[in-house]
């Protein structure tokens, strides 16, 4: 299918180049078309790979992935156009960390909201899935046998489809945990926490966790 | 050894009668002495349990848990008093859970702070160790093989106590993940967000995450 990335990071340049090699045409997205990030990982990843500005991958995806800066994901979803999202399915992979305040970052928003849900206020008619925002890149694609993948969302049909998309990143359907709508996304953001204290004792971003009854 | 337990709900209850159970001579303290709950409890438990309030809990422990709820912990603390806590172990089971505005509950504090540093701050001279609070009462005591059990603190002496202590409970010491200093309480308390959500999506909250790599 034709798919958007939305940042030209590691996230969205793994999350890209993975889904070239599953057969799909991907734009990845930045500030402004033919940012050099974006032109060389469209030129490394070779067919079906393609660059623009974030409403030209808006506009080619059936199916978008935010891979921005959490910080910097609200601005960067205006730039790509609310007409261009409209009635997709958005995958909303990023955290709102806040590295101004220093190690480990703070969240710039949590508790009480998240972003996963300023998201799907700011475009209502998106349907906006929060998934792969709890672990690092590397194993978004390369599962580790036995963890878990945590989604949510409002449209329990936009979930079904990111289920469907993500078992080609390895993750089988009995690794996806479905926390309930996005109100949820406080929960897998909020984790972060955690995840970076985790990251820190064990000296590698390269984990994740399963939940054991 | 003589513990002392303050909170007389199904945390404090259930780790009391653990502790009764291994051997050691546990008060549990509630706002006064006399509670019901804390009478029946030692009662019920037996030789080696007694109650009276949080002032008489902390006199009694040489090593203490804060088993009350978060958002009244603080008060908890101050009404057990300074000189009772100074130079002990604190062990904090708490999460600064806050009922006020429907559920899932939200946190009183988060983000750039936690009950677990607030607690330290407010009894520099007391050595507080952060552990327990990412799973329910009977998981604390009977531990899902495979999984971690999170501390932090800033005093590594009064970890490695915390930690033998819980090897009784049957968390092995491969078990455990030390987080840190205190700090990192963050973490472990903003996990709830997550951990009241996966309960959710179980409708259980007999569970437990295992770090995997």
């Amino acid at each position: 299918m034709r798919i958007g990335i939305l940042g030209t990071g590691v996230v969205g340049q793994t999350i890209a180049t993975k889904l070239v090699e599953l057969g799909h045409e991907v734009t990845m997205g930045a500030r402004s078309a033919g940012s050099e990030k974006a032109a060389e990982w469209a030129a490394a990843a070779g067919e079906g790979a393609s660059e623009g500005s974030f409403a030209d991958a808006a506009a080619h995806g059936e199916l978008l992935f935010n891979c921005t800066a959490g910080i910097a994901s609200l601005d960067a979803l205006r730039a790509a156009g609310e007409e261009e999202l409209r009635g997709k399915v958005l995958v909303d992979v990023a955290n709102p960390l806040d590295f101004s305040h220093g190690m480990p970052p703070t969240l710039s928003v949590c508790n009480d909201d998240s972003l996963g849900e300023q998201i799907q206020r700011a475009f209502p008619d998106t349907r906006v899935v929060k998934a792969l925002n709890t672990i690092s890149a590397p194993v978004m694609i390369d599962p580790i046998d036995g963890t878990n993948l945590f989604i949510c969302g409002d449209d329990e049909a936009a979930k079904q489809e990111v289920v469907e998309l993500l078992a080609g990143f390895g993750w089988p359907a009995d690794s996806v945990v479905d926390l309930g709508g996005i109100e949820a996304a406080r929960g897998t953001e909020m984790y972060l926490a955690l995840w970076l204290r985790l990251m820190g004792a064990q000296g590698t971003p390269q984990f994740n966790i399963a939940v054991v009854r």
